[in-house]
């Protein structure tokens, strides 16, 4: 099955604070641009996943934000949360996610036998741990125009170099700069 | 006076391996890319600026390159490199550049004094140094298509988060991705 990337970091490729924040993420960039419509292409990759994979940390950060009903930005697809240690959800997301534990492969596995085509692959360990496993095929990251100076890493340790090929880029009223690329391995 | 940066970096930010090779700079993106006499940018940059300041491990990593009169690209702009350990830079930089140890703001003053106008600011460490003197004005990152893993991080500790704006984005042939920030302090 295919698996995506669609994150935003900072300029210097921070995807939170230390505390685990994206608060900066919202006050970023040029506040007064007409943006329009415009949703640097979310709902156009939302359509185009049919599952997400994430962390625990990740979910965490999601959990913490409340979001109602209304808010909730990955529509109804299923949401797969990895962690070794966490057996149930947080209780605002009962029902919206299943936790997982095991190895990545097999859980790829589980997910085309059950007729899943794309992947949306979220969290910074987590795209790491994917990367590595040959497993990651496009990634679009959506730089915010701030230098954080410190935080969370998008990329971690990746036991070698990756190529990346098909490099796109756009940048939107806001200031912020999406970059895309395939992977190549 | 102005203070820019022009510097490349892989897609995960990194300017140099963990053994401060640049290699691999040459072997990203598309090298079958017609580029024509495409140089991103970097002769019409070299020409807008007219004095240069670079951290003692840059100095290592040029000297290391052993470059001839023809393959020197930094013209005969007046060059300073920074370091309060190394009095004199190593024989085949022998009056191409020069050696400071002491404040930034003091060198910045003193060449100011000189009647430099523009200075190019190169290496991790001095151009975090400069960033956190909020000395910095632009910044020109081309980034390379290429996931490294781990290396030497553009971008170190600031002392606050630093406000980008200005941005712009341009894709070459080779698939790099070039940036450029103007900082707003």
């Amino acid at each position: 099955m295919k698996c995506s990337v669609y994150i935003a970091t900072s300029a210097d490729g921070y995807i939170a604070t230390l505390d685990g924040s994206v608060d900066w993420l919202h006050i970023s960039g040029n506040s007064e641009a007409d943006m329009g419509s415009e949703d640097m292409g979310f709902q156009s990759y939302m359509d185009s996943v049919d599952c997400m994979i994430m962390g625990r940390k990740c979910m965490d950060m999601i959990s913490s934000m409340n979001l109602s009903s209304e808010q909730w930005p990955y529509g109804d697809i299923c949401i797969v949360v990895l962690s070794n240690t966490i057996k149930e959800p947080p209780e605002n997301l009962l029902g919206k996610v299943e936790m997982y534990s095991g190895s990545i492969q097999n859980l790829i596995l589980k997910l085309e036998n059950n007729a899943y085509k794309h992947a949306y692959i979220d969290g910074g360990s987590t795209i790491t741990s994917f990367l590595n496993l040959k497993l990651i095929n496009e990634m679009t990251i959506t730089k915010a125009p701030i230098l954080l100076g410190n935080g969370v890493p998008l990329f971690g340790k990746l036991n070698k170099p990756i190529k990346l090929i098909k490099a796109k880029s756009v940048v939107y009223p806001n200031e912020f700069i999406q970059m895309s690329y395939g992977v190549q391995y």
